[in-house]
């Protein structure tokens, strides 16, 4: 084991459990690891219960568990699953590093608080992705891998037959077939899940690219016999389409979703209204016990017309099941990777044992949001 | 297609959907079946629909769907998922057959009701499951093996972490380890179902018979280093233990649980109340976040000490499901085996066109349950 370093920066974490949230961005692991970087832990008393970890484990690896004004007072940095809420904000010292999902894409009145209350702000959204340097750090693609596996469970489990194929004396069950649309790390990993229970699965995919990919896990790829090219958008993700190409894809998506048996929409684009996939005339043709699991579905709309978050039954017996909170269920797994990502990401700006900002890095470019005055005199 | 004969029996189905119960005794596939086997069906309006079967699923066919009453007064048999209530019972036509789970094993004041109203009861319990003729009749296999397949998806919805081991670039995560109590077919499906999802799947029965099933499907047996030999009981069911036997083998079980994050427990005597498995100290003795599934809760107890039906989790953050209703929740497919099985059953005791007794066959011999007079004077 490599020797601990002095301690010389100190990393923060709050409870953030809710009714939705049962990740922590903090585990008994990452602590061991953090202290051998030379950095302190303090964590708020009970954050780690909803992921099975215990003040307790806390301690035990070495970290202070204290109240939230504690924590607060004593971290450098801190550390969110997904970002401080503006109360929160206001009680933070000036100059803490707040790591965390902060919306940076699309909330600038929120990165401008950060700003104005002299906070650093690190946004895990601005991961250039494609660095092998940073796929320790890649939160987006760790949570929705979780997400993907949770939603084919959650399918199988909603679904009033067998995923498998299965020949008994009393006869043949044929297996389900499993339709993913959206083929990004969630649907990907929905495939293999789907596969492992041993539905039959097709997966679509705007992005041209992901044909290879959905083949190379043994799934078919749907053909909606369109075309869109440089369906690639920034960073891996798929761009929006336009209005007319939505319009084609949702009536080609729509005749083919019938043959069906169970659907999962994970066509998220970060910061925006989820596209509608499948539209209430496909929701109408599906057979009767047909399951659908929208990993998209939010206030804003889901991937599915009519989809709401929680479970409904449509008059034709189709159940859809609005499922945004999908990685925070699988909470001990979600947290353990999370914590992972957002520690490697903490490590990488200690220098000379401070945290710091090297500009011309491109991580550091990428990823410091908020706080760049500050951050100057700090380099 | 075989023809169809002409039609001299007429088998009956009521609703018998309830809270706890989706499934149904007839479905559309074996309606066809029957019609061909020269067996009229009427059905109660809505009885499918939980299995997810409309009226109109059973009028294409060639069904008559009906009211509760006009199914009693034009079947010659009925089917059912479990038994009539009392109520039901009452309003039978005397020499109505009734073919169910009827509970003879234990239930004997429920039999004489049967025979005092003159009606011919068919035990589906009694089947002589050893005989090849009798395989698809075996509704206690075809519906375990859907309970065993359904507490495995259960327990992994539950579980706060990933079954399968997942090597990704935030590190990885160990594959779960999951132990399975009772290696009957319930168990057997579990096991397969829970190594598909890509577990470590450990099982023990009492039955010496079963290491050689459970190894066979790729798991491991656990050795408690007892010995129960002659562990097999009747009709191929583990047989009671003594009060010793069981407490050796609770004592051993409690300490082995303890290195498992997932437990299923199978282990149903028919008739009896479940012997219990793993004790209080046991499921103390389980890691935060270990998750038990007990598929034999009742209101008598289950296989898990101080298991309730429903949902609750321990002080020690272990998780306990008691879920005596599994079979039904995966209605669709538990249905159309039950429905085969029962089709199957009436189909043996048509003989010339008629619903007759043959004193000396095995089947009859062993299924008939009640009204022996009536049918001595039909045979």
């Amino acid at each position: 084991m490599a020797e601990t370093r002095e301690s010389t920066v100190t990393f923060g974490v709050l409870d953030e459990t809710s009714e939705h949230e049962s990740r922590v961005a903090l585990t008994p692991d990452i602590v061991t690891r953090l202290r051998k970087a030379g950095v302190s832990c303090v964590i708020e008393r009970g954050a780690g219960l909803a992921a099975h970890y215990t003040d307790d484990d806390y301690t035990k690896v070495g970290a202070r568990v204290l109240s939230a004004d504690e924590v607060i007072d004593n971290a450098d940095a801190l550390g969110f699953v997904d970002r401080p809420s503006a109360d929160v904000l206001a009680r933070l010292r000036p100059r803490t590093w707040v790591i965390g999902m902060l919306g940076s894409f699309t909330d600038t009145a929120y990165i401008d608080a950060l700003d104005h209350a002299g906070l650093i702000g690190v946004g895990m959204e601005k991961l250039p992705r494609q660095l092998s340097s940073a796929q320790s750090m890649d939160e987006m693609t760790s949570q929705n891998s979780v997400m993907g596996y949770k939603a084919a469970l959650l399918a199988a489990d909603a679904y009033g037959s067998f995923f498998p194929m299965m020949t008994t004396a009393a006869g043949t069950i044929r297996p389900a077939k499993v339709l993913i649309l959206g083929a990004g790390i969630a649907g990907l990993q929905a495939i293999g899940t789907a596969r492992r229970l041993g539905a039959v699965v097709t997966a679509y995919d705007v992005r041209p690219a992901s044909r290879g990919e959905v083949e190379s896990l043994g799934a078919k790829f749907l053909d909606l016999g369109l075309d869109f090219s440089q369906g690639q958008g920034e960073g891996g993700y798929a761009r929006a389409l336009s209005a007319d190409e939505q319009a084609a894809q949702q009536a080609a998506v729509d005749e083919k979703a019938a043959g069906f048996d169970v659907i999962i929409t994970t066509a998220k684009v970060p910061g925006r209204k989820p596209p509608v996939l499948l539209t209430k005339a496909g929701v109408d043709g599906l057979k009767r016990g047909a399951v659908i699991v929208d990993c998209a579905a939010s206030d804003l709309g889901g991937n599915v017309e009519g989809s709401v978050i929680g479970k409904q039954v449509t008059d034709g017996g189709v159940t859809i099941i609005g499922a945004p909170y999908l990685a925070s269920e699988v909470s001990n797994t979600a947290a353990n990777l999370l914590a992972r990502n957002v520690a490697d990401v903490l490590v990488h700006f200690i220098r000379d044992g401070k945290l710091t900002v090297q500009t011309g890095d491109e991580l550091d470019d990428a990823l410091i949001v908020a706080g760049r005055s500050v951050t100057a005199t700090q380099a």
